[in-house]
């Protein structure tokens, strides 16, 4: 089977597209193919099957049709997106990448008429507002960015597009992935990883919340994990709504530190800067932390066991040391 | 101040339109003019302010922006869509309609700068699904049906426009409204009217579902009065979320004709036909039928006292005498 990553450039698409080369296999089959797209095509990699690589603008309707009518693949990861400090800045190009260019993957999709599983994320951005917490698979998506209500919206569409049978959806609202390797990016939840990967790295970072904030954690290891899982769940498990939150911990900034302190020792510890910035507590503040993501654990998902884990799976997969 | 309806030749535009003619006032100031725009241009209406009809088609967004623009409303009323059944029946004019045309206004009301009221009619069909009930305020949408789902992401975006200021958006989740005036359409709902409206205007009428399905209702007169509360009501109220469930009743069918009897006598309930139709129960055997519209009661919503209440509006309101 032929597998389309769309955001295969970024960094969960290429640790996804790692994943596939170790593994050869995707919901019992070979995958015999690889088609990683991004605005820039991503770089090449190894592995035992063919993998092209493509630029794409999925704001772009024609081309997106184009690519998928070429390819025919069988899964698509639908990981492209403008992040969410981006979106809140550039309002008009995270609806046009976020909303209309997802709508433009799932018809594209559905122009297949072969009913290809679309692994989407969506991101817990899409919780917010008056709502009781822990957040429940059947709490309301109230969004306090355009990010997250982006993200909401392209999860109605993906899951009436599933009930019509124009495409196998599969919407995984992805936890903050910590610590996320490369750079830091305009994602407001972009510190929540550079406080913990840059001073291992020998570097400073700043933390622009205090330590008592919590928020709820996944690391890229067990994410790759559940968007394997995502494609190969049975839709007739998924009920009738296709698009619900992944396991992950809620952790206080200053427990992740601690935990740092407790892998890493207290030097890294020291290269934290304390520093409030407003405008990302703005967005941040407004998101929920604590879930019960009863509908993922019994379909098999799984979170890390401790943010020990996250920082340990950090060194051993993506430490690079400094320059 | 100046009021645009779209969708102001259907039965609540038209309503809601001879209602502002009788009040005069919105919001603390007098109406000054009202514009009517539906596909085909509205009717004429007797008023103590100019009132203009036009023809306007909302998936055109430049003829969209052009309105809004020339007109410069302080008020928009959007009340036009493709309803449920066709909808389901004709996927790709329900998107167009109901997501794009919403996004349309919306963005044409963003294009104004001036912050104005926007009254968008959302509907009980974007909830569904495995959720518990009642149906609270923070209960997700999980529409089973492509009309529900076109709404709940209007909604969605109706919020976020709301959030950023560029535009003033109350979105209401109208119950079914029963008795409808006027012909049956292709709303999956129309049967909640036509089995009441046709009898008492000496005609037989089908109901399509047993006596014991149940769901949830609100009169035409109480819902024109919700429309005019909720563009009353004050921005800094309506926190998070700008989308919310109208109060309504829980009646069962066979409670209706109960009432239809009490009010009416024996002749109209004996014209009913009890037809079971599968395709019309597939959808509405999916929505909810128990609310507990908190929000909305505390924002001074009301739902009608009984349903004798609702035939007896009809009787004032809309019967119309077989020809």
């Amino acid at each position: 089977m032929k597998v389309l990553i769309l955001g295969g450039g970024g960094f969960l698409g290429q640790k996804l597209a790692k994943a596939l080369a170790a593994r050869r296999s995707l919901r019992g089959q070979p995958v015999t193919a690889l088609v990683l797209a991004d605005l820039a095509a991503p770089a090449a990699l190894d592995a035992p099957f063919p993998v092209r690589c493509v630029a794409l603008d999925i704001t772009r309707r024609a081309a997106v049709d184009a690519l998928l009518q070429a390819e025919r693949p069988a899964v698509i990861y639908h990981l492209a997106a403008v992040v969410s400090g981006q979106a809140e800045a550039e309002f008009d190009l995270g609806m046009a990448v976020n909303l209309e260019g997802s709508r433009n993957v799932f018809e594209a999709a559905r122009a297949l008429a072969s009913n290809p599983v679309v692994v989407f994320t969506s991101s817990i951005a899409v919780y917010g507002g008056e709502v009781p917490e822990p957040i429940e698979d059947w709490t309301a998506l109230n969004p306090q960015t355009s990010y997250g209500t982006q993200k909401a919206a392209a999860e109605l569409l993906l899951t009436d597009y599933s009930r019509r049978g124009f495409l196998d959806g599969r919407g995984l609202r992805l936890p903050t992935i910590t610590v996320r390797p490369g750079k830091a990016n305009r994602a407001a939840s972009s510190f929540m990883s550079s406080i913990f990967r840059e001073p291992l790295q020998g570097q400073e970072a700043v933390c622009p919340v205090g330590p008592e904030f919590e928020h709820w954690y996944l690391s890229p290891r067990r994410c790759i994990e559940s968007l394997i899982h995502g494609a190969e769940l049975k839709a007739a498990d998924l009920g009738a709504n296709r698009c619900f939150a992944l396991p992950g911990h809620t952790h206080s900034i200053g427990a992740m530190v601690e935990a740092l302190r407790k892998v890493a020792g207290e030097a890294p510890v020291a290269r934290i800067r304390w520093e409030p910035d407003p405008a990302i507590q703005r967005i941040v503040l407004g998101w929920k932390a604590r879930f019960n993501p009863a509908k993922a654990l019994a379909l098999g998902f799984r979170g890390d066991d401790s943010f020990e884990e996250n920082i340990r799976y950090f060194l051993e997969d993506d430490l690079q040391p400094a320059a």
